[in-house]
């Protein structure tokens, strides 16, 4: 059985390869995400929140990865188009091998200047 | 001798209960910080960037902490005057005892939005 770890790592490899339909798949269906801007329920929210931001993505690095059975933590740091780096953490739980939770954490004050200076 | 995960959740332990002068005992002099708003180079500045923080907190609850022998990564959501929902992570390496080098995320923008309402 995969752990929370392999979970993880498996859906951060594929969205930092801009995979969205495989990342997606380790999604469940009735996913719970808290997000800076707050609470995401379901995977089409999910789906809709994930996707502008592979649009936007160039690369990224892990920093580091762990966790146990249920429960993993990452940290990477993105180079996305708007904001050169633009470091995320993940606090998943996982069931079934899907992630049912996650505590989804970046800072947005980087890319809302970036919004402004566009605007 | 301690672990990378046993000096920063006495590090974290310590700040929590607002007793800085304790936290700051478990940073090195030289220490590297990867903040938000830049690079912190040494253990004033980083006692400059810990101080306020200190005296807005009001509570904090640990949502996963993770680690091995040289490296550690919490992620806590923390309870602030200003901003009632605040999580952050850390990413910190430790050598000897104390913590070398912290790669450290939070949203900036709740806390940039209470600043200007402030104002």
């Amino acid at each position: 059985m995969s752990t929370a770890l392999d979970i993880v790592l498996a859906y951060y490899e594929a969205w930092t390869c801009r995979d969205l339909h495989r990342a997606m798949t380790y999604i469940a269906a009735d996913v719970i995400c808290d997000a800076p801007a707050g609470r995401l329920e379901g995977v089409e929210a999910y789906r809709d929140f994930l996707t502008p931001f592979v649009r936007i993505l160039k690369s990224s690095t892990l920093l580091a990865a762990y966790g146990d059975d249920e429960k993993a933590l990452i940290m990477y740091d993105a180079e996305t188009i708007p904001v050169p780096s633009a470091p995320g953490a993940e606090c998943v739980t996982v069931r079934d091998g899907r992630i049912v939770h996650s505590r989804f954490l970046f800072d947005r004050a980087p890319f809302e200047a970036a919004r402004r200076q566009a605007a």
